[in-house]
């Protein structure tokens, strides 16, 4: 994040309703009973999906992405890696199979958008959609 | 092409050296006797990719593919999708079994690009370093 | 249909509120952003099987189911075929683990239908169903 | 047969040259030496359809089935279930793999049936074909 | 539910609204046109995970889940047993790739429960969430 | 045993210690504390094995036999049949893999039995040193 | 054919009994009703092995073969490649699986022969006898 | 522990004869030449599970595991998680096949315990048994 | 054979009508022209079968034998050996895979047979039945 | 050789710059530090092709090329049968797998050769570009 | 032992209580009967390795191995190459899977040996700690 | 490196040009595009092999390792172990089917060396030349 976007960790938080540290495995939302309709990791680390591919919740997001799958909601995951190794091949063929969805911020030029900022917007509108969460943004789209 | 670029195919034709139809399956690049270092799909759709994972040679892209890998020569494939499903994932899985690189053109903002240009001119020096061929564009950059 | 029904293509694409040509893979029902519910493929020929179990989106059909699955809609394969040889229960295997539901139309006698065309409304009854449709005939049935 | 023709035991045994209660293990046909040309089981609940696939022979019928399997001769099972899970499609690869031939006793319209009997009646002269039987009925036809 | 409970049949009838017979296979519940939200199967015997595991509908119980899992329809198998083998392990694995979720009643210890009556409401309670029933019991808990 | 041995159950009851029925699957020896050393299975049906393959424990000899298994003490089968199909192979492979041990009672030739009884003593004695139980009978042998 | 053989359609037309479009997927040779002891398909290149291979009868010669598998025909499939990949070999096996026989015209030549006629003609006559046809050639041979 | 027993790590250690921290990988209990006859883990988190199913030694706890598994001894994992996902399943399945024994302390009821601390000693009784610990409790019981 | 029966290999051969040197594996029965319907090991040691299920033709034996499953001719091993280890079970699995038959001289008890002489008939005449012998012993028999 | 070229042994060492026993296991090219750029088999028989693919360095051949394998040298087999067996594959594809390429010198036609002789020399010219070796032979060609 | 040690085989069998020559495939420890607490292949080659992962009993070592798995014996296979290609890991996973112990003499460095004659000694102890056999020098060590 | 050498960290950094702690997982290193020839992890322990198999990137030398086959260079890990479990036999498959080389420091004793620190030289020797680097040292040798 500091390199991406040049934001620190407070910035960042600044920006979220909520927030968590990862050492925090006891946080509330790594409860079953914590009622969730969606998860979404953005982006993804190739380590956290290894981690989620093979129920090693070494911590809190790991371990909210385990229960996720198994009280059966829906969990996205935004990969960002390339080229693919055959692990990362095996281990999202693994969380597929568990049920969560590979969704890698692969970006469409369809739209011919001007700006970065455009296209990013088109893919995180794009997972709000998988989740089920109505788009603030107006304009219509075709996708990929 | 059309729908991205607003390229039309002879625009298109005018950029290569040399170009072929993909009908064209006894052209010379489908002979295992055509020397080469390496091919790039570039994009790789997924019809494309399922193609080469199970050696249906169905036209020339796939052919020249099917025969790169049983020459054992570099093959990568920028595949370009979002979210997989478990036939995409099986047929990446697959290829890279083969010997084929999965590359999916995945922007990186380590750099902080400023424009589309950018994100797009780095992933693709970044496939021309996966290939051997040394990049005109001369700054430096560190990868994902 | 021609051999079956002895309808032509026009007689059909009367019926149909809406008709594409399977070359037709740029149509709108071939993105990811078209919202749909559901997809019921009647009947599925083996082909079409073969090329969803290995997403070999060969047209605007195949595309289509390719897309359902990566955005994990309902889809729905009316497979028709007899005897199975392993290629066809291998793909049927593939699609389901892809999260298909094969459902080949096997009439049931239960009811004792008094003709074929109750035989084969009893199917598509069952299959609407399965797709959340009410269906417009009142009668109750217990299903297989 | 109670539920889907009206008949009674006793009506069908009087149909058949010879009859078996399931539970008459020991009966001649569950013998190798017992010499046959071919098996058929029709209709094949899923759950003899999935006795056979494990070699659970827990009556007459799947001994008789699994003693078909071992001695090498053919074995047609009919099976009739809609839509199919994952373990319907398991075990019909796997008696495949042992063997048998899966037939799914599924109409074809090829020939415009006028009735349900002669709809049912195609099923049986290609089942009959199946294992060498020359059918009673003159009238050609070519199949799905 | 004798040695556990001192219970006989006719009392654990009493409290159920509807009961049939594990050999009644042609009850309406074993009906797919006969709709159901959910099914739970409390206390799941290994033999009973065996059977729903290979599709060997040899009794209501399992033919019912058989049913639950063709069409797609929520299923929880409430296993009981330790150790695992090998067997135990290869079956609870089959059903959860066929749709099924394997919910062993494991005590949790969280809450701290004063009583083993409390203990076993901790555990039916989580079982209706997950089937969507609200609870009867207002007390928030917050699962393992 | 009434075909081979022309014995009924009372003659074979009187041989034995103790004896229960195969519905008795509440029997002390079907508990994983009832205390053993080893567990013999002679003969073991292919029914019995296909039972114990897949974790299906329909009647006491099969519960125990997967009480054994999980309680990991010494379970052997001498399976007799012939010649075998790929079910009753991946069957005996799947015991295998959960500890158990395939002793099908094939008779050895090195010591030139002269009658069916020593021949048959003989495949006893190695089953009886299979599980650590001294022979009664002194003379050596060498095996297969 | 016409880079190998100088031949055109016209003459190889000429050569046959009968001949078929491959566009023409209705054609009689692709019902199973369509009585045949054996089917050749020579030569196979990869393109069709893989269709088959997968169950994707994308034209009449893929077709007849899925029908030929389906219906327990012998199928031999004449494979002509080098080297092999890995889809080729997946491939060949998954046919192999499937019942076909993959007879790649490999030479043999301990029979000396004189010239790439004979070379040729001994492999026609070996599949022929895999097919059951008497030579019309006398001269005896022994083989690879 | 804090969470469920109300015990901190203080009161934890003076019950024990010895502890380790988990940071201390060099401890002689990690060491092959430390002789032990059997390890338990308890209770035995999915995060465990998970380390030592795939050989990854993260702290003392999982590399004590490890070398119990390549020293042959016995090692019994009390996992406790409900409901289970597919990593759970494939993690117990791989931790067996590798020889370790998966015991969740799930409870009977056949003895019908009248408070916790004795449905807890019935799970704590088994486990000892399984490792050849005489239990200190003389009550006989009958088992699961 | 020295061992079991006191035959010296002399006094075989004087048995047979044609016999071959192991070590000849370029005799006429290694060729796919030599015309065979059947081939029976009698009896079948481990390591033939290794051999066989690998391939690994080392010797004329082992070599006839591979030529038998390229040429799908029936293939009958009478393999001998208790217990079995899972490589055994992995070979006999393969070779059933790739066509052959595992038949273990596995005595029956059902006709009561007098004497060892008597036993070994009856399996020399089931082998002979599995490829289409006619005994010439008359007395009917009912196999196992 | 002797079959098929009429020459001995003496002649074809004449022909070789160096040439070794195949009983000769310790000789310099078993070593890995004998350096060499690729190894190639050629004829190779499906007895060697087995041994290689199972790692069963039985002679020097063998263990040079399970060497080759082990030092990720390219190492090339021209196997050579016809047709094909499941073990055949099975072997080829482990090759394969394991990084070797399998080269069955199957001749091409598209250069319409005159003779054996050209044949052959096609081939060889091939293997040797397949291997980095400059051809002798001037004349291009383009390959299968 | 000649290239490494220096010695010949009359020196080495000199120092053996008893030796057998590996063509001897009848000697007594080649029999199920021969009883054993465990065997030890030292050093163990890659060649003896492939031989008992596949059952190919090949001389008297790997059919004692193979004895020495079908009696569920200890078997410790002291495995000596590097690197490892993909067949040598396929043969001692099966090995693994078959009950065998793989112990490379990986010499460990932590007791700080002076010498390699103390390198080898501790190896032997920790192979001979493996089979039971207290070792007769007293210097305690702490392993890996 | 403390037990085995006596070496602290302080003085192990001088011997090396650069040096990065594995907490540090945004160094250069880390990067695809720091170009590098090929990695060598030594020794390589059981966890690090566990991390790579896996694609578990949780610290700077296991992402360098990913980063390493993503970009399909040489990646070679001296693993140090023994006995293996399953878990490590595992993880060293998928490790060389994701293309790294295993090499275990197995000392080879044909150059019979005279002490542990020329036994030590001559892996690093061998390593060295699997990546290409001349050798400091003159003294030819034969390898394994």
């Amino acid at each position: 994040m500091h390199h991406e976007l040049g934001l620190d960790r407070r910035a960042l938080e600044a920006l979220a309703d909520v927030s968590y540290s990862p050492a925090d495995v006891g946080a509330a939302i790594a409860s079953g009973s914590f009622s969730t309709e969606a998860m979404v990791v953005a982006p993804c680390s190739m380590k956290s999906l290894a981690s989620i591919a093979h129920g090693l919740s070494d911590n809190l997001l790991t371990r909210a992405a385990d229960v996720a799958l198994k009280e059966r909601r829906r969990l996205v995951l935004m990969v960002r890696e390339t080229p693919f190794n055959l692990a990362h091949l095996r281990n999202m063929t693994a969380v597929t199979e568990m049920g969560a969805i590979v969704f890698p911020p692969m970006p469409a030029f369809y739209h011919r958008p001007q700006s970065i900022d455009e296209l990013v917007g088109d893919t995180v509108e794009r997972v709000l959609a998988m989740i089920g969460v109505e788009s603030a943004m107006p304009r219509s789209w075709s996708g990929l």
